[in-house]
């Protein structure tokens, strides 16, 4: 089956000196691997007129459709517009159109528009703007040696916005595409290599569908690449090898795609009408915000408290400082009573979910009985007739600060799940009973 | 002058498809930017032995390094080792040593070796091997057409310390190299067109220094990219381009390379021995998160409140229930009463500073009045004294929720900073004074 092909080329300094991380292109080539276009390139060029020129031209020999994304901002460092005049072979014109769009996003914040700005409305005789519903800069289209050229800002949420309203409905269109699936399912609390054992009978090379492993801050993602004659079949294809994996992996598959843990957590605390509170220590806010970035959390979460000194985690969480004392910040006792008395304090609506971390994010702070990277991590449950449970489990962790934090939140929101559902971990989960006042 | 080239290679489906973004390839850029290499390329591959054979023989013809990341993990859809292998024309053999050092990190962790990490020894015949100190998977080094080899692990922990300890040295060491500094200035709270016009002479191409400007959150970066025949004139070239920057963007700048807003902030307070408390709706933990991150914020930052739900805001940070009824939660009064509050219900020591931020990060909750995007940020500061003040403003951005989080955090951290140092803020903020009983 003949799949139509797609090139990406990134414009700017900021990436080719890796200044910025280049998300767009993973992104991009999300979006036309799922359309069934096949990737033949990916390209990052500076800001140098004629890189981007002789770029354009290599990936229009080379695909059907080029993506090109960066260098139409206000600033003389941006060159796209005058590149793809250039490789087209014409002058830049200003498109009157534009210079009103561009006029009429200044007006609606209320700002008046810098001169700078209206390089932006500039234009290859001939080629096409595409509009930009969220900035100043609109995108290009043109043709050029007979492949599709589509020029669009860097700025992710512009970006992405004007590829689904004016490119994706190109690619849908074209002969060939689509008859391949691709499904992403990830877990939490387990191994790669020991996952990779479990499924090693899918993941030989070319094989349909071919499956892989990715393993980032604890979360291993499984991703399967189906392909068939017609969609159909590859959506069956693909089905099988699901049932398959997760028949082999059961209850360490938390979600499928772009499903995110958090989210995960914010809808079965939604679906049970249950609230959520937060108390963290080594994670420092990032449990709580992991939360927040799901839309609709707020129907479920309540309150988070980055209790960072141990005073904070006295007066705000309740924990006795003899605790603290006899067993330290950073044991299952303090962590056990961080999500135990939060949950005490407050009268939320029950039934209520308390999760907890307090740990040694380094790189300072370590010691030969707890190094850098030992987390505790709690959940507690509060039920409507008072009574609760509490479970707990130590995480030992060997990256850095952020990677520590990160894992911690992971664990700690697999913890909610596992809990909210009952599951088993396979950690060595210590569970307790106690009941409120 | 001529500058030794190098050829990036990523490998990994998950990368071509765009699962994961690939972060490693923007690191490894700047590190041999910054040693004076020239990148010739960057291509990322997916995990098809035929495909990681024929990148490294195309790569190995255009550079004299090259460095490939990824697939060298114990699952068999990790096939770097073969494909180099093939490309050298030789076998792979199983290294003793490596196998030991696999050995001893399982041993480390208490955890037993799973059979399938055995594959992680095997070595093209010929080639050597590259010590990984922080996990399973060792590099390879090898030549191959004259070409520098070098393939590490694509977790980005072990990557970067395998660079750094065998890999820098040998980018070092080259002739012709080291004659380019770069430097990178950051801003926050001003618009990249204005700056864009603000140094506008500066900006012209393949002018020296090279100069340009990105922006990412309401982070505005201006990089410098100076050239000349010694080290020494390089770097007198970007001081006085460095200089002219300055004095052109004044109060605006906040840091230099590496350093974040938060970095500034916790290093500004820390030199007046200063605490900092934080209270947070909107952007829902991410701003203690920003400030966590930095390594030593222990020493200044106390505590953080995710005041989430409006009885949270009351309970946990003393906001009148009447003054939310009256203004509503996102308003000048709440987020005042947030910032204010909170320094006069703890006893940290003195100088005190409390950063507050409530808004609507979307997708729903918005009003005409009170769009999605609509911030209210404050910073409040208590002196020994007991007397205080409190800057507050509205911030009004347009971008996804996400995106209104990170630029509220951003705007907070850079109106605490602000505030810290006395300097004038280009938003309309308003001060006022108030005394803790």
């Amino acid at each position: 089956m003949r799949q139509p092909t797609v090139y990406l080329l990134s414009c700017g300094d900021e990436l080719l000196f890796g200044h910025t991380v280049d998300t767009n292109s993973a992104w991009l080539a999300e979006q036309c691997t799922l359309q069934g276009w096949r990737l033949v390139g990916h390209r990052t060029i500076g800001d140098i007129t004629p890189d981007i020129v002789s770029a354009l031209l290599e990936a229009s020999a080379l695909a059907e459709a080029v993506i090109l994304t960066g260098g139409l901002g206000p600033t003389r460092d941006d060159r796209t517009r005058q590149a793809l005049a250039h490789a087209l072979g014409v002058e830049l014109r200003e498109d009157p159109e534009a210079l009103a769009e561009i006029q009429a996003i200044f007006k609606r914040y209320n700002r008046p528009m810098a001169e700078a700005n209206r390089v932006q409305a500039l234009i290859p005789a001939g080629a096409g703007r595409i509009v930009n519903p969220n900035g100043t800069a609109p995108g290009i289209r043109a043709v050029l040696r007979d492949a599709k050229i589509f020029c669009l800002p860097g700025v992710p949420r512009e970006m992405r916005e004007m590829f689904k309203q004016s490119i994706l409905p190109v690619l849908k269109g074209a002969e060939g595409a689509a008859q391949e699936v691709m499904r992403r399912l990830h877990l939490c609390g387990r191994g790669e290599s020991d996952i990779g054992a479990a499924i090693r009978h899918l993941m030989g090379e070319r094989s349909n569908p071919e499956v892989g492993t990715a393993v980032a801050e604890s979360i291993v993602t499984v991703r399967l690449y189906a392909k068939g004659d017609t969609r159909t079949e590859a959506e069956r294809t693909a089905a099988e090898a699901e049932a398959d994996i997760r028949k082999a992996l059961g209850h360490d598959v938390y979600g499928v795609d772009d499903e995110t843990l958090a989210g995960c957590v914010v809808k079965l605390l939604a679906e049970r009408s249950a609230s959520l509170v937060v108390g963290e220590s080594c994670t420092g806010g990032l449990l709580s915000s992991l939360i927040v970035d799901v839309p609709g959390a707020s129907s479920v979460f309540r309150q988070g408290i980055v209790a960072y000194a141990n005073a904070a985690k006295t007066d705000l969480l309740g924990v006795p400082a003899g605790i603290i004392g006899k067993h330290g910040a950073v044991s299952r006792e303090t962590v056990s009573a961080m999500a135990e008395n939060h949950l005490r304090r407050t009268n939320f609506p029950l039934p209520a979910y308390s999760i907890a971390t307090t740990g040694i994010a380094g790189p300072d702070g370590g010691t030969p009985e707890k190094p850098v990277g030992t987390v505790w991590i709690a959940c507690s449950r509060l039920d409507p007739d008072g009574g609760g449970i509490t479970r707990s489990f130590r995480l030992n962790t060997v990256t850095d600060r952020r990677g520590v934090r990160m894992r911690a939140a992971n664990a700690a929101l697999d913890l909610a799940r596992r809990t909210i559902l009952g599951y088993p971990s396979n950690y060595q989960v210590e569970e307790s009973n106690w009941k409120k006042d």
